[in-house]
This record gives structure tokens, C-alpha cells and sequence, in this order.
């Protein structure tokens, strides 16, 4: 089987199973009881946040373990948010920060939504006119999971903080943790989101960076876990995983990216030369994992089936909204009815160095031509 | 090593290890993808919900799959609490409750703390004589989670809706699924809270069991996962992990339970037999899987420590109580300072059947009887 949908979960490393499992059935003890054996669970929990954060690049900065990205972006939200100033997010955020600022708005003075580009980043113009001095809170997306596009958090975080050093800024960062080289230093920014099963870990575990001194509430209260931030026995498990798959995919970051870039150019100079009409949905400024193209005339999820019987696996934009008519993404950044209902997102992941691209896009273009007559 | 920590969590059966392993690499598909392979685990995690159901003996009850107990307790709470009305909870609940209750203290006309009798039940005298007129929401543990008293929620719960049919009731009932025998619709409740790592499952995987059409508001929202009630792509191998768990206690749950209470019988036994002084925290009505015992003159703690050196672990309390000084129940139960201080609790799993209690009980007394002077 091809897997290209690593956008939307991926395959769990085999290396990490048997650590996992060790934290299953020999150190499974409880990391907030108090012998001996516990206190080193809770001591292997604080060593993975610890490396985390080394690997985030954050000198300042703390992190919460919980159960999901969403739920991290939730918390960053809930937490970041206050009721006398506005809310600032992008069109292209993920439904965890969009669906949630819009829940929250009835606790907020305002929410604004900054357009796209038509190549899948925050309008910088519109941005730089925002009156940041109304403004409390920021979230924008660090790599898009619909089209790959990298927004400049950085510039746009420097920007926001220079108009009004009181604002809060958050970024979800779960298709760039792991995958493009970036520090939260260097963003200057107060949350940033994480997550396991994006990068070869299991589900069902997330993570919020934070700036120490930053405000955070729980969303979440009981017994007082996670420094009272997230209650809940720790899923001891699946947080040692998430850092042992952050550790690898750290190890060859740099170089995974170079060669997952020749993949995706392949990619798409192979379906250039196939003569199929479609349109690249981020061109510059892009993750080299995700490979967004629209094709007028098909419909992404009849060419998605007609795939799966060559084994090969591709998504249709996010799996979040994949079963959802519309793509909020791709609506933002002006693309046509038959350019949305025509998008596919081939996502990759290291799996992918060194494949057979002309084959498997052979394969994708055959039926292509099939599906658009 | 003897682990007598079973109420704190519990060691993962080794046999579900395969299985939760397939569905992190090779059943590893987001479950909100489109193509057949995540359609597949898609079905695989309704299975597992049915699986639970039809355990819960709930015809009318459906469920949600969440990253914890503590998570489903604040989803039954912040949902069914209305402004206007007051809530009922025992002074015995977990903290999942009982803080997630006083956090929310402002949304609701008044809190009702119900004591407890000195056998740790909830005291119906005072149960009884509530104006439920007044009462939106009531929460009571079912298996106290610190003595392993059980609540007879049949009766309270029939109590109360007799009073006012407009009453939501929610049980957390952690301690008691898969260990003791009952049904949600015998129960009558219209919430019941299950976790994963108390039988013998993952750590990071709870469940909220809700009657069909009983208000549920979700604490996380996105993309729309666990039918909009709990966004986040679902921990896959942690849901089927949890399924398998449960179908393994259930299989012999009653037999389990008689020879559980002969282990639990046998610890007392012993203990009296030893001559010690001590006071039995729970007497009728209890889960033999938690042994909740006082000794006054000793500090728990220390024996936690003196025992981890023979190899034998118990607890102080619940996990999540143990490493703050005072035991909000045992006051309930009106026990001394000494009495609280003196407390251990043991608690019990399948693997303690057929266990060498005279050898194991005489080291803890040699123990004890170090200790207090």
C-alpha cells in the first residue's frame, strides 16, 4: 500500500512499541502515587516534557500534556481569550482553533477572520491594518493541514506584538512540529500545539507549549495532574511515545525535509508533463509534505476510491473536513466551486523518500483521465 | 512484586498488547478519512461503543469515548447543570467531581454537599429530606474510589427523579465497571462515567455512557468527531483496548468478585488475627477490590515506603488525593486526625487471587507494628 495522507494521521513508528507497551504493562503505575516506582513514571514524564520543549526551541517555555491537538487548541483559546478585546484568527485555521473561537464568541468583543492569498497564506496586507489595540488574542495556523502553506508566524507575531505587546499569540503547529525547522523562540509567540499521531506516535495525545508566566486555565479540573492544568491521570504511555517520535523525527529533520521536497517536485513535474489540467493550491512557502492540487472537472473523492483499488491511498483535504461538502481553505483563497470539489492532498511522510513517483503518479493521472471527461 | 494499588490504576493485560499495536501500525487510518481502510476503523470503534453498551446493560444509552474518566465527569457536569438549580453531590466524590462541581460553582443556584455515615455511604437521612424541587443535576460516586463503599445509586436515583422526574443524574462509576455487577438502566441513571486504566487497559481513554436524548454539551469542539460531542481524531487503539477489557472482566466478573472478596476477607482476617489495632473503613456494602483500613498512631505514608522494600505496594488514598495532606472523604466519614493519618489502602485485582495473604499480611504487620510504637 502507498499511504500519501500523512496529513491526516500516520503510520506508528514499530521502533516505539516496545518502549510503549513497557509503559503499558511494567512501568504502568500511577505517576501521582507516591513509591518509588511511581515517582520515576512521574520523573520519565517530566524528562519527555523536558525534551519537547529542548526540541521546540523554547528557553522560556513550559508545556501541557493532554489528549489531542484540539484539545490543546481549545485550551490555548479558552485560556488566551478575554471578554473586552477581540479575537484575530486566519480563514485557513484548523476546525480546533476556527469551530472554537466561533463557540467562544458570545466572550469576546470581536472576531476577525483574516483572509488568504490565493497561494494559502494570511493576507499580509489585511493584517497590518487590523487595530491591533482592540485586539487580545491571535491565532493562526503554522502550517496549513489543508494546503501546506507556512504562514510567517514570525513576522506576523512581531508585527501584532510591536502594535500591542499585551496580545497573546498562538499558533497551531501540528504539521510543522517535527517537519520544518522552526524554533518557538524565534516565533516569539505564547502557545504553540503539538501532536503525537501526526508524527508516527498514537492517538490521542496532544500538547500545548506555553510561555512561562503566560495565562493558562484548565479546561479540564479533578485531581490536579499536569500542574493543575489538565487533570486527568497522564496517559504516561502515549507522552512517552510522542517524545521518543519527536526525538527521531528531529534527528533527520533537515535532511527528511530536503528529499521529502524532491518528492513533492517530482510529483508535481510529473504530473506537469502529463498534460492534466490542475492548479497547485501553495507554490511558494510551502511544507514539502503536503501536495494540494485542484482539478476542475473531477470530484477528489471519486478519484480517492478509484485509487484505493491500486493500493494507493491520497486524502481530500483535511480528514476533519473531508466529509463536509465544503473547504473553508480553499473557499478562503477564492478558488472555484469545481476547483474545490476537484482538490486532493497527497501528504507525505519519510516513508516516501526514494519512491517510484513517475509509477505511482502514472497511476494517479491514468485515472484522472479516466474520471474527467 | 505484589502491586495492592489496583484502585490507582491498573498493569495492561499483556494479551490486548497485539491488537492495541495493529490499530497504531496497520489499522492506523483517521477514522474521519473517506477511503475503505478508515471506513473500516471507523466501524471498528462503533463496534467498541457497542461493546461497552451492551455491557453497561444501557438499551437506551449511547456513548462517547474521551481522553479520560476525569474528562467524561466534567462533560456530565458542565452539561447537565442548569443556572437556575442547584446540584447535589456526596462529600465523597472524586476530585473529577467534586472540583469540577465547585468550579462551576457560579453557574449554578446552590451546591449540596451530602455527608457521608461512617460506613461511607451517602447518608440517606439527609438525602431524603433535600428539596429536589430545587435540583437540576446530582452526582454520586458509585464505588468510593478511597474505600470502596458502594452507593446504592438505584435507590438515590430513583429517589430523587420521584421528587422531581426532571433531574439529571450522573454516576462516576470507575471503580465499579467491569468489577462489580449492574446495569445502567437498573440504575436508572442518565449518565455513568468509565475508564480504561482501572481494568487493566491504557491510561488516556475514558468513556461518558448518556441516555439517548439527555442533554450533552461537548467540552471540546473541531472537527466534529464522536458525533460533534468530543472533537479530536479518537485515540483508535486506546478505544478498541478499552472494548477488549471490559469484554475480558465481564467474562468473569461475578466469579471474580467471590474469590476477590475471599482475598479481601482473608487480608482482614489476618490483620485481626495480628492483634493490631485498626479500623475498617468500609464494612457492608463494599467493593471487595478496595481494602480501606485506619491505623492510628501510624502515618501511611511511611508504610508505603517501609513496604515497597519487601516488594509489596500499596496506597495511601486515592492517587490523586496522596500527595496532598487531607483525605476529604475519611473527614466525611468523621474519622480523627490519626485515623486519617494512619490510613493505607489496598486494593485488588484479578492477579491477587489465589495470593499467600497470611505471608504477605504478616509482613505488613511486622511492618506496622515497627512503625507504631
Amino acid at each position: 500500500m502507498i499511504f500519501l495522507d500523512n496529513a491526516s494521521t500516520t503510520r506508528c513508528y514499530e521502533k516505539i512499541l516496545d518502549k510503549h507497551a513497557k509503559y503499558l504493562c511494567e512501568k504502568f503505575f500511577n505517576p501521582s502515587a507516591l513509591y518509588t516506582h511511581a515517582l520515576e513514571v512521574e520523573k520519565d514524564v517530566a524528562t519527555a516534557r523536558n525534551t519537547i520543549l529542548s526540541l521546540l526551541g523554547g528557553t522560556d517555555f513550559s508545556l501541557v500534556f493532554c489528549g489531542s491537538a484540539t484539545e490543546a487548541n481549545n485550551m490555548a483559546i479558552a485560556s488566551g481569550i478575554t471578554s473586552a478585546k477581540a479575537v484575530v484568527m486566519s480563514a485557513g485555521e484548523h476546525p480546533s482553533v476556527y469551530e472554537c473561537v466561533k463557540s467562544l464568541g458570545n466572550r469576546v468583543s470581536e472576531i476577525i477572520i483574516c483572509p488568504l492569498t490565493s497561494d494559502g497564506v494570511v493576507d499580509f496586507d489585511f493584517f497590518s491594518k487590523i487595530d491591533f489595540s482592540k485586539v487580545g488574542f491571535v491565532s493562526i495556523i503554522h502550517t496549513s493541514n489543508e494546503t501546506g502553506a507556512i504562514n510567517d508566524i514570525g513576522k506576523l507575531c512581531s508585527f501584532a506584538k510591536r502594535k500591542n505587546p499585551k496580545i497573546f499569540f498562538h499558533s497551531d503547529g501540528v504539521q510543522s512540529f517535527g517537519k520544518i525547522d522552526f524554533s518557538v523562540d524565534e516565533l516569539g509567540i505564547d502557545y504553540y500545539t503539538i501532536s503525537a499521531h501526526k508524527i508516527h506516535g498514537p492517538k490521542g495525545v496532544g500538547a500545548l507549549a506555553y510561555k512561562k508566566g503566560t495565562k493558562l486555565k484548565p479546561l479540564i479540573v479533578g485531581g490536579g495532574q499536569e500542574g493543575n492544568l489538565r487533570s486527568g491521570t497522564e496517559n504516561v504511555a502515549g507522552i512517552i511515545a510522542l517524545a521518543e517520535c519527536a526525538k527521531t523525527k528531529f534527528m533527520s529533520l533537515v535532511h527528511d525535509f530536503e528529499e521529502i521536497k524532491k518528492v513533492r517536485e517530482d510529483f508535481i513535474n510529473q504530473f506537469k508533463k502529463s498534460g492534466i489540467k490542475f492548479i497547485l493550491n501553495s507554490q511558494n512557502n510551502t511544507s514539502p509534505y503536503i501536495l494540494s492540487i485542484s482539478i476542475p472537472g473531477l470530484r477528489g473523492e471519486v478519484l480517492v476510491h478509484a485509487l484505493e483499488k491500486h493500493d494507493i491511498i491520497i486524502g481530500t483535504g483535511s480528514a476533519c473536513s473531508s466529509k463536509k461538502s465544503e473547504n473553508r481553505t480553499l473557499m478562503a483563497m477564492n478558488r472555484s466551486k469545481a476547483e474545490i470539489e476537484g482538490n486532493i492532498r497527497i501528504s507525505f511522510s519519510v516513508s516516501e523518500i526514494g519512491l517510484d513517483c513517475k509509477k505511482i503518479v502514472g497511476t494517479i493521472v491514468d485515472e484522472i483521465k479516466n474520471l474527467v471527461k
